[in-house]
């Protein structure tokens, strides 16, 4: 029997998958929290302290994931390394270490413990928004069309606002470092020796396009002089399509984890975009969305069309030969978790205490029976702001419908509802530009707990709703990517394709749309879809101006 | 010492507040709830089942009312009955009892006890909606400067919609009924035997108008021939103005409660009307808002100004001499008592009951010290619809630009704001129309306790605010129409601005704008009333789709 493993690096823990290559059975599963965490205050000295928007993390921590978490499931599983023919990992993105030409993160540096600049720029690290402002303002002057295939805005949270700011806070750092580089690529680095960036977070988080390469040198330097260079510099002009090998466990690579050298590692992938083959997901048509705090919307296509906002196309960026399309929902689970924690009353706690059950199940309960539109309420999913297809972190929430006998559990179930006209709002934008939706598969805790919520959502997308088979289906993608690197010769196999049919599986529920109930939900999504454009497109920007006053009356 | 007599009518309770004329001193006052309270279920019967919207009230309850508490202020005070000059009363409106030509109401027949329609509809009986309908329809036609008074629209609480209700549903019982009479006149018939229907009631409640008078039969005709001869027939063409003396306490009277006959009884007025004197507000310019779980708001003016969406202008309907204004918001109060009782979480609970204060008073001090705007939250109003300005039942409730980070605290004060948003729409209204409002004067439970929403009011509105000095003030407005009942002569007073100079207060606290809050209110205001005019006056009409569809998914 042949194995291989995924390494899925979330933004709390690593986790190592073993998975059978011919079933795709997931054998052993090991989780390390990171030591560390994420770093939003101050550095592990204790005392420098970090503004506002921060968001770091500690390479030593990946590290210990590596060493801990892959030869815990090979005991676990008592498999034999020799076992093992392929390794692939994938990563938050963009989360950029500067690193030295040999791949040592500066922040190992003893010079450089007390300097923020030296550590891992999180993903979620938003202290480069000047940055990113002026970065789109040149694209939409300069370089349109490459603009247009990220929805029209870049975020903070990618590469050349977190490496500018680097430049622009820290010059010393930054010309010390040799590369600045996707954690993702870093591992394969530390694993293999070879710098083998991939195609997936070049595309989705540095601009990267398969035909036409990075941004120009022109560009980059209408930017800013010092950054005209910086793809030779600190990046690197070759950029390695998913799915292929990156090369093989080194002998460090095998003191790190306890692989065998010479096992085959594939390429890094972002989290997200990884686990749409392992949702059995390798054609058009079918998107999958992954639920939890966030939803991430992941869709193939067979052409580059422009969405606007949505966060990227990018050729071959989640599988070869297709175009991988991204769209999100900045809060999601996360809206559940706020009315929990705030809004609900002492009588609901103490009945879900007193009948074992969780909060979110008692609300959901109360409200399961409720027909659409019978409590009159209608929300705007906006409390993190959005993020597609509006591209706007000022927006915020809105209810509307509230009378003297509204419940809790109507006000609950009125944000899952808006979270669904949500997801809804961006298939309607991929297909009025071009990209069909035809049927949606859904991971991630919500997709698998929430029966009502994944109804409601069929209903209100009109689409049938499988679940993803895997609950850890990001490992699963990268155990699928190993196999891949080793190929079917080594025992794995050579596609993708190949390895989606054998290793992914879908659950046997399927959340089919009740038509008596789309057609309601069309009356209220006509509502939602007014109050939508209304407050974010321009006709009234309230939620800006009081986003502004806040800030103000804050300061 | 003189002393007066103050008998107050409420929705649950009946009151008697005994004053000594000289100086307003409140000496003693006795309370008694009703003892068949609202009827809205069911009749006293038990089995005889009410329709929804329906509430009634026993009459035999205010007699109960007189009864027991004017013997029990008498008696708490040792007050000679002969040193009591004069009473008065005051109670909702309009609150209608068909009676047989001496005063008996048809529910005392025996006959009529299992018939609905024989008992009291209470002023919040809303069951004649289709009725009211039909009357605001004709009278926009044929008697529209009539309908300008009363903003545009007559309410289903008025007296015609009742009436008509009756005789749709009930003719025969219609037939037998010598007299439709207001509860407060039905009172003073009790005390007095003499049939007086005061101005007040038949001014906002009848559409009577001191220089015009009833409506035309032509127009009762063609609302329904059966109506032509309404006011000889069921009314009574005679009103009487507020400030007179009604009659005195017959022999009859003196066996109801308590008093010598020969005392000076008082015109009946209307309970929110007559709290106007009692805060000291005799002259144009100074509005009485009367806080409790809704608003009302009373204001005097010089000339008689249409405002729309108001709830009446009325000659001498408040003051002889002067135009008595009304308006009003139908949720205030209970907003917070919605909020309380459906979205304060459980350790909130736990912290007010280990410091032993209310949850109320828990919000508003986690919340006082935020700055305007800081919360970046916005509300409408509406939860129970909208009274004034829009006069709009269908219209609900909204909160705008809740983050993750939103506390159950600032959706409350929000809830706070957005009522003091409504008080300036109301205020500006009125003075967009030409009736000035230069100050204000605040009366009811939320005036007494709650310095931080009185503070945010001055603020919002940019006016002083004071409050009135008694803590009953409708029952110390009445005590002192009991007094200008008697007169000077008998020891009294001659005119209720007299009357008012002595006997009425205002506490020293005065709440006065900081005009640092007021110009982020400002603000604020400016979004309150583009979402106001949006969602209320017809740009977007989502709320009354999303009702719409309730009552649809609900039937």
């Amino acid at each position: 029997m042949k194995y291989s493993i995924g390494i899925d690096f979330g933004t709390l823990s690593g986790r190592a998958l073993l998975v059978e290559v011919e079933t795709g059975r997931e054998v052993a599963t090991a989780v390390k929290m990171y030591s560390h965490a994420v770093m939003d205050e101050v550095l592990p000295d204790g005392v420098t302290k970090l503004p506002p928007d921060w968001a770091l993390q500690h390479p030593r921590d990946y590290l210990e994931v590596l060493a801990e978490t892959v030869p815990a499931v090979l005991a676990e599983a008592r498999v034999d390394p020799a076992d093992v023919v392929g390794v692939a990992v994938d990563f938050t993105a963009c989360t950029m270490i500067p690193v030295l030409a040999d791949g040592t993160p500066l922040c190992f540096l003893p010079e450089y413990e007390h300097e923020p600049h030296a550590y891992v720029k999180l993903w979620k690290h938003h202290a480069a928004q000047p940055e990113a402002d002026k970065l789109n303002a040149l694209a939409q002057t300069m370089d349109p069309v490459r603009l247009s295939r990220y929805g029209g805005k870049v975020s903070s949270e990618w590469l050349y606002p977190k490496a500018w700011q680097l430049l622009n806070e820290a010059p010393a750092l930054y010309a010390r470092a040799d590369k600045l580089i996707e954690a993702g690529d870093w591992i394969v680095l530390m694993l293999t020796g070879n710098e083998r960036r991939n195609a997936c977070a070049a595309g989705y988080k540095a601009m990267w396009h398969k035909r036409e390469g990075y941004p120009s040198k022109a560009f980059f330097r209408a930017l800013d002089p010092r950054l005209e260079n910086i793809v030779e510099e600190k990046l690197s002009p070759d950029v390695y399509a998913l799915g292929g090998k990156a090369g093989e466990i080194s002998e460090a690579g095998a003191r790190l984890c306890g692989l065998l050298p010479g096992t085959a590692v594939g390429m890094a992938n972002i989290d997200a975009h990884v686990a749409v083959p392992a949702a059995g997901i390798t054609t058009p048509g079918r998107m999958l969305m992954i639920m939890g705090t966030s939803t991430c919307h992941m869709l193939l296509g067979s052409e580059e069309k422009l969405v606007p906002g949505t966060c990227g196309v990018v050729e071959d960026g989640i599988i070869g030969g297709l175009f991988g399309y991204e769209a999100g929902q900045s809060c999601v689970g996360d809206h559940f978790d706020w009315f929990v924690k705030n809004l609900v009353p002492a009588s609901y706690r103490d009945e879900a205490a007193a009948r074992g059950i969780s909060i979110h199940k008692l609300l959901r309960e109360k409200v399961a029976s409720q027909k659409p539109g019978q409590s009159g309420l209608l929300a705007l999913d906006w409390w993190n702001g959005n993020r597609s297809v509006l591209v706007d972190a000022d927006l915020s929430g809105l209810f509307i419908g509230m009378s003297l006998t509204t419940k809790p559990e109507e006000l609950y179930r009125a944000l899952i509802e808006a979270t669904a006209f949500g997801t809804r709002m961006i298939i309607d934008t991929f297909e009025r530009y071009g990209v069909p939706v035809d049927e949606l598969i859904a991971a991630g805790g919500i997709a698998e707990k929430d029966e009502m919520m994944m109804q409601i959502y069929a209903d209100v997308t009109h689409r049938e709703i499988r679940i993803s088979g895997s609950a850890q289906a990001c490992a699963l993608g990268s155990a699928m990517f190993g196999a891949v690197a080793a190929g079917k010769a080594a025992g794995g196999y050579d596609t993708i394709g190949e390895a989606a049919e054998h290793m992914s599986s879908l659950k046997d529920t399927v959340y089919r749309p009740i038509p008596e109930n789309s057609a309601i939900y069309d009356r209220l999504y006509e509502e939602y879809t007014i109050l939508h454009d209304t407050f974010g497109r321009g006709a009234n920007d309230c939620m800006k101006r009081l986003r502004a006053l806040k800030r103000e009356q804050n300061a």
